[in-house]
């Protein structure tokens, strides 16, 4: 199941809206062969898997995630395994999809297969977290990304923040940019760095969305992300009513209205509005302003620092706007659950509290 | 050699104006005494290990600095290891100490004793880094210690500070302040928090000299520190020409002139102040501006950073004040060293580059 899990991993990035899953056929305790959602969300895992054997007939199907019964672009899983003549399927989680949700254990049951449930089952949960958040809970599993100087600073007075961590970090970051669906960063920032937010040098064929929060749709659109609005996608979330400039609707993103706060966005309905698109894993890279809004709604899932190993003092750009705390209490708090040297700077992964 | 250096740290926080010497007595591969120097300076390495060895005829001594060769309050160490009869003496570094300064090495030499000298010099450097540094540069080792959120804040807008980090960090702060000579912090600190600056409930019977950096004089005799200057030594630096309240002359604490800069006191004349009176390894726990003030005169070697999983946001205080960089490249630099989880928080230590 854990080979299962982490084939599934594979997936995350490219497959949404649908879940990344793996799947191993294992016989007499030598493995047949392995499967993970293919990208765009097809094949499934357990399609793969059939696929890259001849004959599945009494082995036992590990799946990371509870088989589909519903015939959506592909005929249902748990009928293919059926068909395979699979003797046992043991799963770690069920489909909270309406459309399966317990239906696939039940088809695999009445064909006479063994069904086993519940295995590894935080360990699949943690890796379909934006999936299964998007069904449960209506957002997207959220990554806040800070690049940060030991005294949490983004850039010096006058703005200059390049580059604040090494080439090694800068790296990090593209295969972080991988395994999400989308990227998404305040309109500030989009104007201040003028930034690419692709996927570069890994070998990474597939591109997350670049989402835009641009309440007032001051972004030019002959900056990088206007211009390259053909190839990669580009969303700009705004505030309802506006209507764009003709040079936007010249770019090709797309334009996504959405209800706004105080002086930006809502936090909360612009991650509503992204899970609605199909969004379940979004890495947020700033700014300040809009860390501070997503942090301070409670929304931020994971977070993963790059510290460097310098001091800017006290003048230059907080990474982090303010939150309105009243007493420390309320500081929102995180877990350390990974921390590591890339190159000359300090990663940390803190997961919510 | 290891083993000798490492004995010798023992003594770090307890010894200055001494060295923290270890010494190791070897004869036929079997070790005979070890010894290190004692609280207060007193006795020396050498001695400690040659008393705690009926015979050391033949002996090799590892010794982490040269012995000494002068007369202080102890007859010279050489002179002890030539009586006793060791064959063999194996130093690490040579003292700078001008009373010293190859004297030592000389004796032996012209007692008939072989002289080995620089093995694990780096080693033995960084352990006596603070003596070296007194001696050599006229200031002691500095350590600044940061409790910070992950936004880099030490506090609420409103001051609250009580507590950032959890109680395993702050035990490993007392276990710190052991290994230094001297707390500094600056007057505002020990306004807003009318802190101990003790080490407490570690088994640990000496103190360290407790440093405020007061321009003004603008503190409580009242406060914990002033109360408890008569047990553990009290040290106000202030600004030359200003005369001590009544109060402060009573506490027993010493005030000692210290020439200021355009603002505050001045970092190097506050160093070499501290240098003079002995002080080899100085720990400082903030504020913000005492803490920018020395980073930004580049006098800070270590940097030992507590990261809290808590986020405060923008209008919470910044633990490092305003450093003046007019440019990115100008940042002062850190490499990391060594990184810990203590409870629920992240220690980092980073070096000076």
């Amino acid at each position: 199941m854990r080979l299962a899990i982490a084939l599934g991993r594979r997936g995350l990035g490219q497959v949404w809206p649908n879940p990344a899953v793996g799947c191993v056929l294992v016989r007499d305790g030598r493995i047949l062969a392995r499967g993970w959602t293919g990208p765009g969300g097809r094949p499934h895992a357990e399609a793969a898997a059939l696929a890259r054997c001849d004959d599945a007939r009494g082995a036992t199907a590990y799946v990371s995630l509870e088989p589909c019964a519903h015939h959506g672009r592909t005929p249902p899983c748990s009928d293919a395994l059926v068909r395979a003549g699979v003797a046992r399927v043991v799963t770690a989680l069920t489909d909270p999809d309406p459309r399966v949700s317990g239906r696939g254990h039940a088809r695999l049951r009445a064909a006479g297969i063994e069904v086993v449930e519940g295995v590894e089952a935080e360990l699949a949960h943690a890796a379909n977290a934006g999936f299964l958040l998007r069904l449960t809970a209506g957002r997207p599993f959220l990554t806040l990304k800070l690049a940060l100087t030991l005294d949490g600073r983004i850039a010096t007075a006058s703005g200059e923040s390049r580059w604040i961590t090494g080439p090694e970090s800068r790296r990090a970051v593209h295969a972080l940019r991988a395994r999400h669906d989308a990227v998404l960063v305040g309109a500030g920032t989009a104007r201040a760095d003028d930034p690419d937010l692709t996927v570069r040098d890994l070998g990474v064929t597939h591109q997350p969305v670049r989402v835009v929060a641009s309440r007032n749709l001051e972004l030019d659109p002959e900056s990088r992300l206007g211009r390259s609005a053909g190839e990669v996608p580009v969303w700009l979330l705004h505030a309802p009513g506006l209507t764009p400039s003709e040079g936007w609707a010249a770019t090709g993103a797309r334009l996504i209205d959405c209800p706004t706060g105080q002086d930006a966005l809502d936090p909360r309905a612009m991650m509503a509005t992204l899970a609605r698109e199909g969004l379940t894993r979004v890495l947020c890279e700033g700014g300040g302003a809009l860390a501070a809004s997503l942090i301070g709604a409670g929304l931020v899932d994971e977070l993963v620092i790059f510290a460097a190993g310098k001091m800017i003092g006290a003048e230059g750009r907080a990474g982090l706007g303010p939150l309105g705390l009243t007493s420390l209490s309320d500081a929102p708090g995180f877990e350390l659950t990974h921390v590591q040297q890339i190159g000359p700077d300090l990663c940390q992964t803190w997961r919510r509290r």
